[in-house]
């Protein structure tokens, strides 16, 4: 069950809003059907519908799904991007406020710095989608990882996952977290670096809603008991900071042994864009999901559209 | 009367260039009507039609604006931002001689020099737009404060405006002025340091259409007569600068005092960003008319585009 | 002929794959036809098909002329410009691998080193056009340059044509002699410094193909022979300082003796943006065919785009 502050939002802030009744008999199904749909076929219902991004943190890959996913649907997109402007050109709520006079229907939002979504949603009568909020959140990956779980796997409950990599400024991995906390039996290896390690806020809330938790820094220990690993970039600079101060054997990304020991029914996310950590020579592998991970990225988010159109309240 | 050297312009490059008359009796009902019709119910009066941004500085505001314009009408926009190209790129009467072979039916330009839109105008069969051309003008920013001071007040005679800050260099604050030359019994007061004023061709150009003309470098010391404050910019290098130079008591802003010394009918316009001249927590007083003037700019643009694809003279 | 290693590409990525029964059959008359064709009555042979543009390097001109060209015929375009993201952000072949996971129609592709394109299609089921490779090729402008030879001349075979200007580096000088190497009776003086001589492969290529090859410094010597002048920028930085080690007369650029040298009939082109090498007062002579070589580039992008649509293979 959702937590209960975030129930019928209008806004897409945060994965804690979300419950798994309406992750699993609502929003899944209709990405699935989406997905299937031949792109001459599809409902256009965003006709008439325009989406406005509004980026303080340039966002390639998120702008590009979610402006995809609009103009399937038959709708339009317009916005400005953070080589546009400044953050201190103008306050950020009086930019939501004017788009506010405006004739916009949804209004995506990255800001650099956390809990941006949630001040412009607080003077935002449009619904505003959080596309990233600095090292907060961003719950619509974590709502297509959740889904390329369920299509892969057929479930989410039961299953042991590896977050991989620098687990503190990731927003992806926090939000991935928070939305796995609505599933049953789940066990979540930590795999980072001592001072990269989940933040102990998130940390509370999963143990709190019944998630197990094991910290490692090596993910080879255990590979073979994994169902899903996530990997974010294990090549940053401030993952190579923080592995000076880390002892005993590590691993934080992919090669051939690995992929050996991981069973042959576990699958390999990743975010993108990738480094080091996910060689391309092992794309070959079927287990490797990230680019049917990019395609559900386009589905779930023309689902998502699909209901706030309509009117959906967000369970 | 318009100025007669602009009468039936094809083009939009100065706020000279519009009569009184087509403003009561063409634009401004047309904006109006324009305003209170439904999204879904709005004509299509730009269907087929595109229009071209060429920006040579930098334009989020002005550019959505005109972008969510286009869109309602049925319109499409395409452009070139001014972080693609450097102006020493490519001549700007090039660009405009290329974009003339195209199919585009408006060309909205902004220049980083005065003069720049005429220099477009002059080489170009399609309707360019002055978008901002340096310390110049930006006319279609004259035409919604015009625009809001006649819906909000009911009348843009018989008028007591401060226009306030920057205004040697700010060139809202002149495109407005020029506008309201056109009117009756219109006092201006000019509250900027003595180092920032209205530029001398500006004053010449108003007394010589009779508006009355007052300096002074203190709002606080004309609140009670005033129908409308307009603000600009009040805290930027140059105000700061210039402002050393003054001797008395000066006020380019508001506070909680001013606001009690303004008519209860008053109203303030800034054309956005705010600084600190328009403090947030005024907000909530219903004479500050910043964001419906932000949604008048729509209406306006909205209605200007109507009647150039409409093969309108503007008179 | 076309180079048989080419034909029949899905893909347009090189100036060699392309056969002169194909472009004169085929492209030119589509291209002719749509550049006569009003507006409102273009075919929307595009509608419901999307373009994205992947730019590494920044494009205007190229990006606008495929915009419109997109537009026109009824469909859409989306991308990323060069401002947006860095080339170490992401893998191009990665950046493919996700557009194919979307429902584009065509990648349009700039990048900044040579065999970009070739990478791009080497993973892609989506047609790759190549808008520039680094000092590679340029294949659309070629056939758009070739489309405006064969307006206004009449024909593209037994011709004298120069090319001037930076061969070394210009990929559209590049593209522009492989693809005249498809023509009969071909003579082609390259007009630039030494060190910055067409490539020897391009040479090789065009010798085997039948090619008459004159090298020059000086464009007033031949200038009385040509059919058409292909100018490119003759004031870089790179022009100036190869142009020390020149001896001898030297001229790679207009002024009025030359167009006085040049036949009546002869045209002269130019890709813009233009620099010193082509003044401005020269413009009002009809031979200066620069800004209508500018409408045939939408008219043949046009005309390139329904084919790919269609799915006629390009021969």
């Amino acid at each position: 069950m959702a937590n209960s502050r975030y129930l019928a939002s209008r806004h897409v802030l945060d994965a804690r809003q979300f419950s798994r009744g309406w992750l699993e008999a609502t929003l899944f199904p209709l990405a699935r059907e989406l997905q299937s749909t031949p792109k001459a076929a599809l409902p256009h219902s965003l006709a008439g519908k325009s989406l406005f991004y509004l980026f303080y943190e340039s966002s390639t890959r998120t702008k590009v799904s979610f402006e995809t996913a609009v103009s399937l649907l038959g709708g339009t997109t317009a916005g400005i991007d953070s080589q546009e402007h400044r953050p201190e050109d103008e306050l950020l709520e009086d930019r939501i406020r004017v788009l506010n006079q405006y004739s916009y229907d949804f209004i995506l939002v990255r800001y650099h710095e956390e809990g941006g979504a949630s001040r412009a949603a607080a003077v935002s009568e449009i619904p505003v989608i959080n596309a990233g909020d600095g090292p907060g959140q961003h719950p619509t990956q974590a709502l297509l990882d959740a889904f390329t779980i369920w299509v892969e796997i057929g479930r989410i409950d039961d299953l042991h996952l590896a977050l991989v990599g620098d687990l503190s400024y990731e927003r992806t991995a926090n939000s991935l977290a928070y939305l796995l906390a609505q599933f049953r039996n789940i066990h979540l290896y930590l795999v980072s670096p001592q001072l990269l390690r989940l933040r102990q806020e998130v940390r509370d809330y999963l143990v709190e809603h019944g998630v197990s938790l094991y910290d490692t820094r090596d993910l080879r220990a255990i590979a073979r008991d994994l169902d899903v690993v996530y990997l974010t970039r294990a090549h940053s600079a401030r993952i190579d900071h923080a592995s000076r101060f880390d002892e005993g054997p590590t691993c934080y990304g992919l090669d051939l042994e690995l992929m050996d020991a991981l069973p042959r029914r576990a699958i390999v996310l990743h975010p993108l864009p990738r480094g080091e950590e996910l060689p391309v020579d092992l794309d070959s592998d079927h287990r490797i999901a990230c680019f049917r991970q990019a395609k559900n990225g386009l589905a779930v988010r023309m689902a998502l559209l699909s209901l706030l159109a309509g009117g959906n309240v967000l369970l």
